[in-house]
């Protein structure tokens, strides 16, 4: 990169917070997927703004001499939403890190996008409230880069997703200008929704610069429990059954025997590795009606063939079945050195059929297909556990993922229900959303970026 | 209009659908909203087309001839967001009005445009279902309608507004063309958020031709209460308080002296007309918690100062107190001819210094002003009580207004929260969203629809 150009950034953030070394740079060309670009996409250069304005004026500059911004939190991301390329600038907001502020009364939270969601819960749980969305990665991704995404999480069965939490934004626009979009309150339809189009817009038409979240109260109590099933059919056909008794559980995710066994050989806490699947289900809220509900599922999980149901009696208990669903892919990634976490989402009468189709394709290509899936919104994460170095086996991996693609659609599904479009899939996308749809998205993402810096190439291709 | 082109459009949509007599296009030139523009604005045509395709091809031609489209549900809006003009087809989508499916299992709805509110809400309740927004227009306005306005209600405390019920629609864009976008599932990251953005745009960026609905399980119970103050300002105050104690009520509505006056004087059923204010709450769920809810609010009133707490003890005495409330504009429409029901909406806390200004200000321009406010959500509904024939206090009901919006935009507040921008408050919304906001709200407009065809001149001028 041109060096007046470089020491004009770094005059705008700061030349500590400008990285420029090979060494350093390469570090920003992987995330959380299972894309990696390596030495052939190192990027440019590397920069932590502190605020707004640093954020404004770096984008101004790009924007005035074309340079690919890749906006970054922590990286978490599965899609290949942060990869690198060779001619782009790393934005990294893991500096604006602050909660600005925990508004009790009106149950809201204003707060930059580098804070760690799980800090952010921790925080805001400690007086009482909730803020429900809860990604895997939560221990470690910021809330930017949720918002950005549209995380999900085990709960969205119940509290729904990262969009359903953010009343506004405020954002820097690839132009540099500061634009502050959404409201305070629950309700505002002042003008287009123009908070909800950034949110899961993946870097692509602003950077966030502040969150305004809504937050719920804590729920009094929880109960966890497992049901066991030798059947994977009945055991998914169990999901929908729940929700028609009236029940909307907080979390609902069902696993099967390969997550079983793998988790229990690295977690050792007595999970039926001879089950062909468990259903891992909680229920939130009043203390009073919790006991009720548990009794409804068990009996539903009984009359759906469960050889067991086991509610957990005390903390320790339910931290033991969560410790294990947490530990899920780290546990898989023991089996194979590659695991592609699929993201399919289907309405949930649907899973029965999808998880046998998954069956029979992972028969029909010969790749091991786990199923680990937050069943109680659909979202199915087929696993492939394969080895990115065996090109004859990812190639029958890749036939496999779209035949994956290819019924979920038929079943009225969605290609991702929660990871993003990003690197991952955007030669997919139009399958779900039509050229139509991809025309508009793409006129859309003209008029906010016409020089196309932000994160080009990402959810639309180039 | 030009012969010709009504004979392509009697072709298209069938000539007893088309409507080109003065008398029957004069009756489209008013909606619910205070604004009237009479035999000025007089549309051109009035067409009901009976299904997508015909809706795409009047698109087409009226595209091609640059005819202003104005979409129509019931007429119901209260921000004249469909005031005609004398260049312009209205376009009135109740012909289509079929429930084309109510899925149990998935807990999903398709419908079309033209279904009524309450209608749709009776059908998914007989199976045990809930569609929660409820605005006061319900027993006639359309789900097209709500959609475009993104209808909120009373329930929108704890259920919040249309918006979050919407996974995905089916819409004719201004060129003819159709566009599903959205999901059938609870999660979805398919490309930008084209749904939302779609939400609340006015009729001003496509024609909604299907709607896909979230739903709810049905509350097992309710219950309903009235506090009554002498003290308005404490009554106000109390509102955040009962969120604060982990209480999410259905509703929490709050009406000082002039609506319970006018209520009272209408439908006679013991309201306390000495009272400054009233509140009326309301908890749903699970039987077995609404009794400590109800108590632990009550107590939070009595120590707010409230004189009595009447808890309804049957449907009977329920049912009593939502006729009341629902009444209330029919009610104050009898103290003055003209009722202009404004819509700020703030942070909960603000509520009360928020009040106060509104009796400051009603004081300064004498001018009536009464509240009732869907306080649960900061939805004020300052309703002003006029007559527009008098155009000496009209310029000060104008003034009024405007101190009123900002006085909402300086405790952090929206100037709609559940009405719409529209005709009524075009001029006022850049005092929210900034210049910046309405520059790209207008660039997004160009891009979708490059000949102003759709609902020209409403939400951001012309």
């Amino acid at each position: 990169m041109d060096s007046k150009l470089v020491e004009r950034l770094k005059k705008i953030v700061g030349a500590e917070h400008v990285f420029d070394k090979y060494e350093d740079r390469y570090c920003y060309t992987y995330d959380a997927s299972f894309i990696t670009v390596g030495k052939n996409e190192v990027p440019e250069l590397i920069v932590y703004p502190g605020n707004k304005e640093e954020v404004a004026a770096v984008l101004m500059l790009a924007n005035e001499h074309k340079i690919p911004i890749i906006p970054r939190g922590a990286g978490s991301n599965v899609s290949g939403g942060t990869i690198s390329r060779n001619d782009a600038i790393v934005m990294v907001l893991t500096r604006m890190n602050k909660i600005i502020n925990i508004d009790r009364k009106n149950m809201i939270a204003e707060l930059e996008p580098g804070v760690i969601t799980a800090d952010f819960q921790t925080q805001v749980e400690k007086l009482g409230l909730f803020y429900p969305p809860d990604p895997a990665s939560k221990a470690f991704s910021t809330m930017g880069g949720n918002v950005a995404e549209c995380a999900g999480g085990p709960r969205g069965a119940k509290y729904g997703v990262t969009r359903d939490y953010i009343l506004g934004l405020e954002v820097v626009l690839a132009n540099g200008q500061i634009l502050n979009v959404g409201a305070r309150t629950m309700k505002s339809v002042a003008g287009y929704d123009l908070t909800r189009l950034f949110v899961g817009s993946e870097g692509t038409l602003c950077i966030i610069t502040k969150i305004i979240v809504k937050l719920l109260p804590l729920p009094e109590a929880k109960k966890t429990m497992l049901a066991i099933f030798d059947d994977l059919y009945k055991a998914s056909e169990t999901v929908a059954q729940v929700f028609m008794a009236g029940i909307i559980p907080t979390t609902l995710e069902l696993l099967d025997n390969i997550y079983i066994k793998s988790i229990e050989d690295y977690v050792k806490i007595g999970l039926p590795v001879d089950a062909e699947a468990v259903l891992l289900i909680e229920v939130d809220g009043d203390a009073a009606v919790l006991d009720k509900q548990i009794g409804i599922i068990s009996k539903i999980c009984k009359d759906q063939g469960a050889r067991e149901v086991k509610v957990a009696q005390n903390e320790k208990e339910a931290e033991d079945l969560w410790v294990a669903r947490r530990s899920a892919f780290a546990a898989v990634s023991r089996v194979r050195p590659t695991i592609i976490g699929e993201d399919c989402t289907v309405p949930r009468d649907k899973i029965p059929e999808v998880v046998k189709k998954v069956r029979e394709i992972s028969a029909k290509y010969d790749v091991i297909i786990a199923v680990l899936g937050h069943a109680g919104d659909g979202n199915l994460h087929a696993t492939i556990l394969t080895d990115e170095r065996d090109h004859e086996e990812m190639a029958r991996v890749e036939k496999a993922i779209e035949e994956i693609f290819i019924a979920t659609l038929e079943a009225k599904g969605t290609l991702t229900g929660e990871h993003g479009v990003g690197r991952a899939k955007g030669k997919y996308l139009h399958l779900e959303v039509g050229k139509e749809g991809i025309d508009l998205m793409k006129a859309l993402k003209r008029t906010m970026d016409p020089n196309n810096i932000l994160n080009p190439g990402q959810m639309l291709g180039e």
